[in-house]
This record gives C-alpha cells, structure tokens and sequence, in this order.
C-alpha cells in the first residue's frame, strides 16, 4: 500500500480479495502496510488491485504456470521422440543443416550428424526469415526429402512449424515440431500443436524472460501435449560481437523450475562457427540435457546460416565433446538409433 | 579481411562477388584491406563471405527492406482507414478499450473516444496473453460489437488479428487490422494480413530493432499492401520502473528511414495510467502521425490491462493535449468522422 | 517460503526478523505461505534471508533511498546554481560545447547557447573517454577558460569531475559539479562531491535503473549536500540506430518518486544532430525541469561529439521550442543571468 | 555516401582524409557509393566525417585498442601473480570471502579456499555498494587481515580497490589490484593502477561491450602495466531470474581478440549459490583460465553477498569439478602456493 493509504483502502482491497475466495493478511509496520494475498491468481487479475485507491504496487509471489512447474510434478521428464529419449540421464545430440536444400546435401548432412554422435536430424523446410527477400524454405518437398533421409539413417525428424494452417502436414512428416524463437509466444500455433500428437521443440524467444518461456510451454501442455522440450538459443542483449547472449545460467534455473528437459542450441546463439564447440562443451557442463547443432556438408554454398556450420573437421571435436563430457555429468550419450527405425511409423 | 589474409583470399572475393554481377573495390592499407561491395544484397547472402578464408567481418551497409523505405519514395505517406487520414499533416487518435467485454462496455468506452478526439475506435476481440489462464477474448462476438459500435459512434474499427486463419472474418467487420507486437515476426500472419485488402496497423516487436521492423512491415507490402502504419509500444530494457521502455527516438529514425506514418502507444509502453499523458504529450512533440490509447469506463472491472486505460477524468486532459500541441507541430487534430460513416462498406 | 517449507523454517524466519527489531506477518495459502516483512532494511540485509531453510525468494518493497525520496520531503525542490532556479516552474536550458578546446571557441558556444535561451553553461575540461587513444580534454586550463567565458557573459558554469582528487579544484572554477555516466556508481567520487559545497548534476548511468540512480543521489545527499539536478541521457538497449535509447518514461517515473528536479540530455542520448530538436520538443512535453544540450561554433573541427552539436541554424529552433512549450507545461523559461553574474563569487 | 552525396561531397571527404594522411578508396554503385578509408583512427575521429554533406554512415572496422589486441601480441600471455601463474595452460581458481569482516572469518574462508584447490585469496576490504546504507567494508584494516592471513596460508592477495587515493596502500598490502565492475570505466581509476606496478584484476562493467572491455584494459596498459586479467561477471539483460547474465560466450570471443588471460566469476554473475558448481563447470568447459568464487565459514552471517557463498558441503564439489575438467581442457590446476609465499615480498 502506498504510505498515505488509508484505513478504508486497506480493508477494501481485503475485501476485494475475500470476495473472489481468496486470503488477504495484511502486515503494518512503521511507514508501510504490505497485504499478502493467497489464492487463484486469475481471479485476482481481474481485480486490478493497481488501480484502487491507496495501492502502491502489486508483486507476484507464485509462477503463472502449473502443469509445466516442478512444483507439481517433481521428477524431471524424459521425452520420446521416435523412440529416442531425451531427459535426465542422457545427453542427446541434433544435428543437422539449418536448412534442407536438396536430397544430396541434406543426405551428407544426415551423415556427418551420425559421425558427430546425434541421435536425431535436424533441417528447415519451413524458414522464418527476417527479410522477405531471403531464402525461405522448400516447403513440403523438404519435408519430403527429410523422411527419405529418415528412412536412410534411422535418425528421427525436428524440423520447424510457423503456420498454425500447416501443423497437421508437418506432423505427418516429422518426429518432433520445432516452435522457433520468434514463434514462442505466437500463441495459435502454440495451440495448434499442443493438439498435433507430436513432441514440441520449444525454442526461447530471444527477449522472452523465464517465465514467460514456461508459460508458453503451459499453452501447449493445456492443450493436452506435455511433451515439450526446451531450447535455450540466446538472448538479445547490447553486445554486438555475438548474435546473441547465450544465457547458459538459464539451463539450471528452468530445471528448478520445470520437470522439463533443457536443451542448448550453441549455433544459433553465437552465429560464429569458432564458438559452437566451446558453448557445446559449456551447455553440457552446465547440466543440459542435449544440444541442437548446425552442420553442412558445403557451408560456404549453404541457403542459411552458413557461417555457423560446422564442416568436417569439426564433426570428430563435436563428437569428442560429447562422448568425454557426458559420463562425468552422469548422462549416457544416446547413440543412432540404427534399429529403432524398423518400428517408426510418424 | 584479416590482417593475415593473402592476395589469393582477396581476390577470390572478388571473382566471387563478380561472378553474381557484384562489383568489388579493394582499398589497401598498413595493417588492413577492405573489400567494398555494391549489388544485389540478396545474391551476396548466398556467398556466405563470412566463411571465406582471409575474411574477418562481413557488414552489411543497405537497408534489407525497399518498398517501404523512404529512399525509393521520399514522400511522406498517408494512409486512409475507413476514411481517416493517418499522415504527416493530421494527429490522428485511436481509443478504446483493450478488450471487448460487452456491447454496453464497448459503446460507453467508444464514447469516451469520441471525447478524447479520437477519429478511431480501438478494441480487441482476439486477444494475445502470455499466460494460457488470462482472459482471451471473445472471438467473433467481439467482432460484432465492434461493428455495432462503428455503427452508433461513425468511428472506424482497428483490431488485432492473432492467426492466419483468422484474417479474412477479422477484415470482414475491421476497418483496419492490428498485428501485436509478439506477432511482429510471425511472417505468415504479415503475408495473410498483406493478402487482405485492409490497412494494417504494425506494432513494433518489444525485442526488434528498427530495421527488423521495417523488414516485417516489407513482408506485407511485398504482398501488395503498403497501407501500413506503424505503431512504437515501448522496448524490453533491464529497467523494471515501466512495463517497456517507450522507445521516443524512434518516431523521428523511422520518419527519416521510411515514408509509413508512425504512431505510439503510450498506454501499453509504460503499463501505467500515470505514464499515458506525459508520454503522449511526449510522442506528439517529438513528431508522431498519432497515438492508440486504452479508455476504459470501469477501469477497475476491466479484463484486461485495466492499470493503463484512462478513465473519466483524464479524458478531457487528453483532449486538450492533442488540441493544444498538434498545432503547434503543424498538425490538424483529425475529428470524429461522423458524416464518413455512412459511405463505409467493409 | 518454499512450497516444502516447514512450520520451523518459516518459524526460524520470523524470530530473526524480531530479533533484529522487525515485524514479521506470515500469509499462509494452500500452496505458498508469504512472510511479510516491516522494519529497518538494512538491518534485514545482514539476515541473508535469502539462505535460510525453506526461503524461496526475497522481495524488496521499500525503496533503498530516504533523504532523495519524495515520501519523506513531498514538495519538488528548486536547486540554485549560481543564482539559476532549477526546479518545477521553469524550465532552464544547459548549453555548450562538448569539450573546451580554446577560448575563442568556448565564448562563441557561449553566445550560442545565450542566443538558444540558455541560463547555463556547459563544457567539459576533464573528459572520461571509452579509448585512451581519444581526447581527454584540457584540464585545469579548460575551467580557467570557463571561468573566462562566465565573466564575459554572465553564464554560470556547469563542469564534468572524474577523479576524487580533482573535485577541490573544479568546485574553486565551476558553480556545478557534473558526474558523468559512467562515474554515476563512482562512489568515491560521489562522496567527494557530497562535501564539495557546490551543487551536482548527477547523470543516470546508461545501465542504470532508476531505483541505482537515485541510490547514488542518496550517497551525495548523505554527505549533507541536497542540491542535486538529476539528468537523464540515455539508456543502454539492443537497439543500434541510436547510441542510446532515451528513456523518457524516466522524467515523470523519477519526479514521482524523488523531489529533486529532473532534466534531459538529447545530445548525448541519441548521439545524432537530426534526434536533438525532437528530443528537446518530447523531454520538456513529458514534464523535465530543463534539458542540456551539445552547441559548437564548428561541429566539424570538434574534438569530441561533433556529430551531435546543434550549428547556427539549429539555435533559433531551439529557443523557438523553449519558449512555446514552456508556458503550455506551466513553467517559465529561464533567461540569461546578466546581472546575476555581478554577485557571483565562485 | 547517402545516395543524394554529389561528386564534391565524395571528393571533399578524400581530400579531408587524405589531408590527415589517410587513404580513401572509392567504390561506386547502382545506388550507392561507399568510401574505404585506411590510417590512423585517431587522426579520422578529428574529422568528424559523420557530420559532412553527403555522409550518411561511418563505420569502424578495426578495433580501438592495441597493447592488448592479439593482432599485434599473438601469443596468449601469462600473468605471474605472488608467483602464480594464469594464462592458457593452467586453471587457476580464486577463493575467498566477499567481505573481510573478521580476521577468524577471513582465515577460515582461507582454509576453505586451499580446500577448494584454490591458489589465490580473495576479500573486499573497500566495498562498492550501491546503497550508502549497505556494508562498506573494514578498509585498511581489512588490508592488513589479508596480508596475515597470506602469511599463514601462502595464498597470494586479490583484492578490490575503489579510489584513484588508495591505489598505494592497496598495492603496499595485495599482491593484485582488482577494478569491480563499476568501476571499469573509472578512468582515472585505470591510470592510477597502471602505474602502480601490480598485476590488474580488471571485471567487464555489467554493461559493457567486449570492445570498451578491451578499452580499458588498453588504459591500463598504455600506462606501462600489461599484467591485467579480465574477469567475465555477468551482464546486464531484461532477465531477473538472475542478478546478471554469464556472458559464457565472452571467453572464446575475447581470447580470440585479446592475448591476456580471461577468468569467470560464477557467484557474481548468477547471485545465487545454486548456480555457482554450474556456471564453475561452464567456465571451465569454455575454456576460461580461471574462476573466481566466494566461500564464506558462515554464510547466514555475511555482511555481503551470503546468499551465493559457498559453504561447506560444496566445496569438495568444487574441488572436484576444478579437478576432473581441467585435464580435459589441456590444463594443470595450479594448486596452493605454499612454499611460494617465503620468497614473497609485497
């Protein structure tokens, strides 16, 4: 409460409170009365406590998600995607091209994603690009040319969704539904794919806080999906020399937070190929439960991103990282899944 | 390039950049060359320079956006909405509620726009909420108020649009559709709402820069559309005093980069009633086309955003606002347009 | 407290908050209990709340400043700088050159800045630079020149102070003592001044909040000096078309919690010439208390920020924007001090 | 060029360029001419090119500093400090207390530091706070506990100071001079620990870019003093789930730039205990020379920062996480000193 309110705003606003079931406790001191109120917060939105006579400020205490929260389900998750588990003991790599640009290059791809360890592909056919004059995808062919290529390796599918209209076509190709960073709180595509029988990649939005992040994933998982995973891709801070901010403290704070796995995508967050091992190492020190990698067989000829891909001297590093790294965190790194594929029917 | 760069690395740049019709210029000196490029920047991207050997740093000096770009058309823009101008002459005003709750609220608060001096009738009925559990609109219903209410009031109807499929029912009863400002990079609603054959108002992405806004305003006049206005809501900072931090620079850097009218939001940047007059006084001195406001007859009752919406009171300081400062900026406060209404066919 | 909080813990909690003093009100809801804390804060911070068994999260609702607050001094204040109110009826205008680099140069910015409406003079002498390769500005020489131009015209001075060592010196030429940006958490420094008997202009640090700037107006108030102008100038955000980002929510947020007067830099926050006008336009319609801006006989032999000094045709814009705008904003612009300087004994 | 700038407006720009002893190279375009310019950066700045006719833009290609770049000093450098080394083959951890508050508390945090394979001391006996009501340290006296407690345990002395006017007693006691974050643009700061002839502990400002990082270094350095650590604590973001944002990318990036040593502070940077064992590992996998810890014998009774001390039970962890990862990174952990101090002589 603000200091001059009076005696008559406090007990309106407890009543107020008291009036849509909740519980108000009010605290005095010397030169300030706080209320702590408890009770179901959506109720009291619609109060709008800020606006009555005497209130100074209104703090929320609890988290605006709940089937996400660990608070309600303790044992952190793990995720299937076509058979692949992602989750507290494993390290699960994703490799791929950012984006599928022909049958050839998203083959080799495929390949050096197998060398380097992954255990699912990676590769647009959709892109959201900043520029409607850059290259923005080849659509369903590319999803075409992605199940090939799963038929080929054994190695499940991610791969993007930007259109709430496209949902169900992208579904009947892929493993796993990415939601890119720009998506995160496009909330009708949210929704569509909540309802799509799909694991969901949910990428950060890169000026999404934490909380904002979990409440995205509590859309999708309202709507009867909870199998999410979470992407961690950079922030957007002032510093230029990097695309974006790897926030890598966000990887132990949402598994607090959420029973959901957290994963690390070191390419897109720094845009440089010189950093994606160093940041690979770091996620998977600070306790993610996979990374999600660019690679190209021909990066210098790439539609996308090419300057962040890793190339083929890089592929055996990438791969070392992982195999080293995973047992001291206490994870098995998943390896392909050569077998899995006999019994994959998306 | 790098300091260690050969002359091989050098002019293999060069053969590349020529090899796409790119004229290159090599400027040499002690301890760094530069390699100057002018043609199409779209078949530069291909080259992916950023990866050649020799090469440090690639920056891009032409804008990505061209239609909407004040260099291919330097006049001012004005874009009409169901007869009211929005342009480098007028002050344009749009009010309304945040949410459409029911025909009563919507009428009352349309009336206190008409008060105001608003010339357009502002007024969700899709609503974009980061948490699942808030309130979410009422859909078409909403939609239907608000064309009741056009019909009452004269006041042409904006709304926001929140998903591709939705666009063709919301241009059926909107005079004008709002692209949110988490919906900024959603680039199949920007080619739905370009397809649409309506004026789209174009929030500013709470993370974009100023160039990415403009590219995302290019989407939609790429489909045709170039009755685009623009609407500065308050940037994401590390200051938590405000909501967003109304970004005021940004009305004069736009008006010098792009002809589209830019207007401001100066109920949702600040999140604050106490903010709404000082930062609309503040917007029109320092040159906005307009501003979108948030009324409310029963603030305290409201569903949404109940904290920002002006009540009673303010009404008539708002009004003076505009009518004392818009002259003074060279600006005719646009009227109700009581008379237009009866020409409007949506 | 933590949803696993026990009755011991949250027992724990509310004896040491009363055996340091303090009132401790425990809320207890279905799945969160909130412990309400009043007393002294400082003895709080000493608790490490934030350690104890079962704590979640500790927030602050008090603000860490008193004798800057408006709580416990309601009425604005009106600062004297040399015989020039600064305060809530007028609005005074600081000009001059970025750096004092020769007499004949300071004097002729003088007369700009007399010409443009100002009360004040502003100039640099010890200049804080981000490369030690840039000009660092003439020292005790440069005041010796202010001090010069004040006599001829009539100007108070108002003068930037880096080192600690330094403030005696300055305060014996300078009838304002500047602290720059970057020294805002200068806390030597900023008790340095505090006891320097001459008034301050205290900068907000371009990552500052406005709960850190008032912090530091605390540190110089504590040292018995309350005649502090606050100025702001430009936050640090992602965006790039300006150097900063002017925060002009930060007038009326400030002037709400702290009686001290407030005022505008637009040279400095957008870094751009064209930005200067409209900025000065928005800062004195959003309510500041004054503004200061960059002014140079010859913006393009400048030693420091020429590409931000208003020129010759600039000025009459200014004095034009002053003096229309202050009336309309309820204040009277301050003229120059010709006969003030005569009972001026620095 | 803007794409109006006439022939004179590009030749004058040449001839102003050449005129400073620069060279200018001309690369014209369809719609766009852009001037290559290469020489002495300073001698540019003084030409204020941004402000000529027909200048639309001027970007910086090459870095402000040089003493520290790695352009002109390939080899990564090794900084001795009390006879520890830090530089690319060693991994050296830096532990101790925020505060000094006690000689008991500072000798046992001591201990817990060896524990923790540490080989340096840390310890505030000057405190930045941001509050004047909050705990700013013992002073001289907190000088002289350290330099006890160097002589029982042989851990060289880090510690932090604050005024251009202590930097001679601070050096007459610690064997390194730390600069806080703060402070990194404290110019005057800079200089004066420059000349005092011991190594430099220089923390990136919270909003500092990676380039006025660098800067300042370049301060310290052009007075003749190159033995400077950077020290990444912690950015300055929109996100409150954490009191900074690790910049993890920072370390590569800035090795990648600079030959000086780069080390990561996990506990300022997070500002909460349990994330410090995670962002240690982070650092260590990134390839940081080294981290910088708080431990605390009690740290429900620190005066500063006890809710991100680590206690007891961590620091075998710690121990352990320094111990396994280090090898991996092709480093020795450089364990504690103890027959170093013998010969030492502050």
């Amino acid at each position: 409460m603000a200091p001059e309110a009076t005696q008559e705003d406090i007990d309106n606003v407890v009543e107020l409170v008291e009036a849509v079931g909740g519980n108000a406790f009010v605290s005095r001191g010397v030169s300030r009365t706080i209320v702590g109120i408890v009770g179901d917060v959506d109720d009291f939105d619609a109060l709008n406590l800020g606006s009555r006579n005497g209130v100074l400020q209104v703090m929320r205490v609890s988290a605006p998600y709940k089937l996400v929260s660990r608070e309600h389900h303790p044992a952190r998750s793990v995720i299937r995607v076509g058979g692949v588990p992602i989750g507290p003991d494993t390290l699960s790599v994703i490799a791929g091209p950012c984006a599928v640009e022909t049958p050839e290059q998203t083959l080799r791809a495929a390949r050096m994603a197998l060398e380097a360890g992954a255990s699912l592909l990676r590769g647009g056919a959709f892109k959201p690009r900043t520029s409607p004059y850059s290259y923005q995808g080849l659509g369903e062919e590319g999803l075409r040319i992605l199940a090939e290529v799963r038929e080929e390796t054994g190695l499940p599918v991610v791969t993007e969704v930007i259109d709430p209209g496209h949902v169900d076509t992208v579904a009947a190709y892929a493993d796993m539904l990415q939601i890119g960073a720009r998506d995160m709180q496009n909330f009708a595509l949210l929704q569509a794919v909540g309802r799509a029988g799909r694991p969901v990649l949910l990428k950060r939005g890169f000026s999404a806080t934490v909380e904002e992040w979990l409440s995205s994933a509590e859309y999708i998982a309202q709507r009867g999906n909870l199998d999410i995973v979470l992407c961690e891709r950079g922030i957007r801070t002032f510093e230029t020399a990097t695309r974006n901010t790897l926030d890598i403290s966000a990887v132990p704070v949402v598994q607090r937070l959420s029973h959901l796995p957290v994963i690390v995508d070191p390419s897109h967050s720094g845009g440089r190929r010189d950093l994606v091992l160093p940041l690979t190492r770091a996620a998977i020190a600070a306790g993610a439960d996979g990374v999600i990698v660019d690679v190209h067989p021909e990066p210098r000829s790439a539609r996308c991103d090419g300057d962040q891909a890793l190339m083929g001297p890089d592929i055996r590093e990438l791969a070392d990282a992982v195999t080293i790294l995973s047992p001291l965190m206490g994870r098995t790194r998943v390896g392909p899944a050569a077998d899995r594929v006999r019994s994959h029917t998306p």
